[in-house]
């Protein structure tokens, strides 16, 4: 078997140009156990810490990252996350100070298994002691304390960084203004584990992995890590991004240097891929870094999820991208359905890429969150808000010191109104992207949540209010929604077209066809997006029905912009009704 | 580095118990234009032929698989089939012959890399040429021959069976009844691509793969062998049923002797799967056979797809499983729109299950596939049909001679009543899958498929009538429906609920609500599955606006189970409307 790279390129992994470094001494002790006798930590940083050590960013990096996240100069390479991180990005670099340290176990200049040990004098090698996550945030508290920074103004990661981040929370409550999640997940899945279980087989399997201390032999565990290489970039990319990229040219594969087989463009790729990550990393710190994440664990159920964030004081961001197949959008919605039954402050977004796990970095995909990450980073923006006059009475019937869950929120049109207003506690939920995204860049908190699954995140009576605005007639699941909504909250706001209106009526009987209105009837029957056209008495039977109690009615016809009292037959006479509804009793 | 398994353990592998063979002498030419010098076929049969020699089915197995399909007797091991095939089975051994070989380039039997090459005396190794699923199929038809098999009753596979089901079709369209195709695809994903190179690698890179020529080493590439193994594995699931089965004991491994990673239970699991493949398997056949699984390739678009089966003279059965992601759904959608297209009979059916690839071996899964199977290989079953009073108008609007596409069809029935009124070309297509089954299993040509992706798969005048009965209701997207059904067939007939009729309208005026009636309308407003209401002048206006000529109208009141004469107003006086509908000229 040969090589595929010497020596001379392994020893490229090392602490880059512009990372700095602190040592701690020892013995520090770690979360299984055992204690190194000292750890050094890498970081670089950009900006200028201000007076009050208030405007600090702690970006945490994945697996294979390192701490250039972003260029020093203009002359400087690219770091990871360039287009998230710089002068005037939305990580702004001309207004906050950014600290990226390199992970406990790295190969990048922080203390991981190549280093010396002071015991013996030779590398640890496989005599590194396992570490935690936890391990890996106790070194960034130490370099934080080092800096002067006791609070954060905010702490991002994806992926790995993402588990960092939570863990930051979970063990220092109050380390952080914002927590920014970005395709992360509470645990890995058992898929997950399987394929990094593969990994380190395969690297440990190595003939040239010599249990661990292959530093001083003139071959290491290259075939080893670089098939791990292959496999982790597999998990990267999703199925649909693969055909793209490598079917227009599936048999005719890179012409490189490897010993791998190149019979596919895939198997070129792959072996591209794998042989030059053993030129810049360490076996010893990919299996150190690796079974860190797999032992991860935050709980397998909402309620172990809430434990872990019961004292956090921050708001929280997440992220996830709709074809994450190694850490699933379903997995941070985990995280975010236990923030919100814990009342936190938190904004969702599920972003619809092709492009698998590695969105989190790929321009196209940042370019969709950054103004997500931006928003909460920067003081409310005042966009000039302007209401419907239905939306206009619905803002009116709730007090300024309530708060507000409104369901199917659009851009976030009532929030901002409700924000202006001086209402503090405010939630929209919204299914549609463009709507989400939208509303999150105005610095509203807004989950990406599908309605028709009910309402299982929140907990009881969690808001004063909860406002179904316009969208009764897109709901399909009618009576779990109106059961979910009257449980979130105090008093439940329900406005909606009336279908019995009287224009519709005549339309019907006079024409023999499906009524059709300016407004939300104004769609043809072959292709309204509405699924459900309740006149205001067929609402009224199902409030009776349910033992819903109705505590206010108003009527309004858009035509005189004019409410019609509730003698005046507002089933014949009103076009919108907005009904303030309660549980009886 | 240890051996995980003795070498006298890895000897087991070889011809089978029951496994009878038959030799060709070459040289056999195979299709990338290397020869055998012989061939060697090993295969076991179940039942017997018959006079005519048409009762003949042939099971084609997957990658791990061998001709030991189903058990012999009462004492012998189960086959891996065991719950479709037998006496009394879905492929039932009591009236048909079943034929099982094991495939060219294995390790049971039929000649492989582990066989000896008579040239050079010892054993192929990496000599043995590289070959194709073509190659294994002209075995097999040379065997075929042998058995005085001209053609089948049907050719069966799952996965890489599959891929040799569609390969006989393609090389010999004359050579079966029936071809059934489970799980399987028109060529491998660059994923999939992706994960055999991967797997290819490990092995190719064990130190003990020895150039190939490993046989008569102490020691055999068994750690790579594993690796492979473990990766199929993780392949062969859906993340979902890993989660159900690793989880409960996610850090409690099984303990193994194992020089493998156990620390989580898919650790042990892998490990265990991965060892214990290396005593039953032969390295080399592992890569000759994932390799000419790689290479298969139908074609990567529809119409290199209808070239391949252009010839075919046989039925068709597909069947996919929801959470396979190996072999996924839409690839089998792809054959399917090909067979469609070429207007060959074809019945496909997606089950919806959690346990990925592996479905197609797994009993609960088997059972609801195993009666379409069935279905195909018994005269049609007479199940009585009742027609409602408007299917028994839609009935007489249809000649005996016509083809019919049923979109929507339910569970077949009217699907059924034309074909014992003598209709041959019908088709039905639907999208519950406890319909597709049911219809499926009264041996009914059924697609699954949903209306609101349009009419792709199907061409310009395939039918002379397309049928929409009591479905119009449902469907989200009616232009593109409307259009499609015009496109495909040179007539149409929709029969609908007429949301116009008068006792609906009464309830609507006089009472305001949201109108009710029996039947179709007499869900509630808040839970009625329909999404379009509309009235016979709705689509007398839909029509008149899209250039639809309407050749025949009946119209139904079914409370006096009554025609309504044109002239009478039907739109207030009827409750069902049946058009028969044309392009305009």
């Amino acid at each position: 078997m040969m090589d595929i790279v010497s020596t001379d390129d392994i020893r490229s992994a090392g602490p880059l140009p512009h990372a700095q470094s602190v040592t701690f001494d020892g013995p520090i002790p770690l979360e299984l156990g055992a204690e190194l006798p000292g750890v050094t930590c890498a970081y670089e940083t950009w900006g200028t810490l201000n007076a009050d050590s208030s405007n600090a960013v702690l970006v945490c990096h994945a697996i294979s990252g390192d701490s250039h996240v972003a260029r020093h100069d203009q002359n400087d390479d690219p770091g990871w996350w360039e287009y998230l991180i710089g002068p005037g990005k939305a990580i702004d670099t001309d207004r906050l100070f950014v600290v990226c340290p390199n992970v406990l176990g790295g190969c990048r200049g922080t203390t991981g298994p190549g280093e010396i040990d002071p015991k013996s004098g030779r590398p640890y090698g496989a005599e590194f002691p396992r570490i935690t996550i936890g391990d890996m945030v106790s070194v960034q508290k130490r370099l934080a304390e080092h800096l002067g920074i006791t609070r954060w103004r905010a702490i991002v990661g994806g992926s790995l960084g993402g588990h960092q981040a939570m863990t930051w929370v979970a063990r220092y409550p109050k380390s952080t203004d914002l927590c920014v999640i970005i395709a992360s997940s509470p645990r890995l899945t058992n898929q997950a584990l399987g394929f990094d279980v593969i990994a380190r087989n395969a690297i440990q399997t190595d003939p040239y992995y010599a249990g661990g201390q292959y530093y001083d032999q003139p071959q290491r565990p290259d075939t080893g890590l670089a098939i791990a290489r292959m496999l982790g970039h597999i998990t990267y990319l999703s199925s649909e991004v693969m055909e793209e990229k490598f079917d227009p040219d599936r048999h005719d594969p890179r012409q490189i240097a490897s010993i791998f087989e190149q019979r596919f463009s895939i198997g070129s790729y792959l072996a591209h891929q794998g042989q030059k990550f053993t030129t810049r990393f360490d076996a010893n710190s990919y299996l150190s870094i690796s079974m860190a994440m797999d032992l991860f664990d935050l709980g397998t159920n909402r309620l172990q999820l809430m434990e872990r964030f019961d004292e956090a004081d921050c708001e929280f961001l997440l992220v996830s991208f709709s074809s994450d197949w190694l850490f699933t959008p379903a997995q941070s919605r985990e995280i975010v359905n236990a923030l919100t039954a814990l009342d936190k402050p938190v904004t969702y977004a599920e972003i619809t890429s092709p492009r698998g796990h590695d969105s989190f970095l790929i321009p196209d995909d940042i370019e969709q969150y950054a103004p997500l990450v931006q928003a909460r980073l920067e003081d409310h923006c005042n966009e000039p808000v302007k209401l419907s006059a239905v939306e206009q009475l619905i803002l009116e019937l709730i007090t300024p010191e309530a708060s507000v869950l409104d369901l199917g929120c659009g851009d976030g049109n009532l929030l901002s109104a409700l924000r202006s207003r001086g209402n503090e506690k405010i939630v929209g939920v919204e299914v549609a992207q463009a709507n989400i995204l939208h509303a999150a860049a105005r610095g509203l908190r807004v989950i990406d949540y599908d309605l028709n699954h009910g309402l299982p995140a929140f907990i009881d009576g969690q808001f004063d209010f909860v406002v179904l605005s316009a969208t009764l007639q897109a709901v399909a699941n009618v009576e779990q929604l109106f059961h979910e909504m009257l449980r979130v909250g105090r008093k439940v706001i329900v406005s909606f077209p009336n279908f019995a209106y009287r224009a519709l009526r005549e339309d019907y009987v006079a024409r023999g066809r499906s009524p059709k209105a300016p407004g939300e009837f104004s769609h043809e029957w072959y292709n309204t997006p509405n699924r459900r056209f309740p006149s205001i008495a067929d609402v009224h039977d199902l409030c009776r029905e349910k033992g819903i109690v109705m505590q206010r009615e108003i009527y309004f016809d858009s035509e005189t912009q004019a409410q019609i009292s509730p003698d005046d037959d507002p089933n014949l006479n009103a076009d919108t009704a907005i009904l303030v509804l309660a549980r009886n009793g």
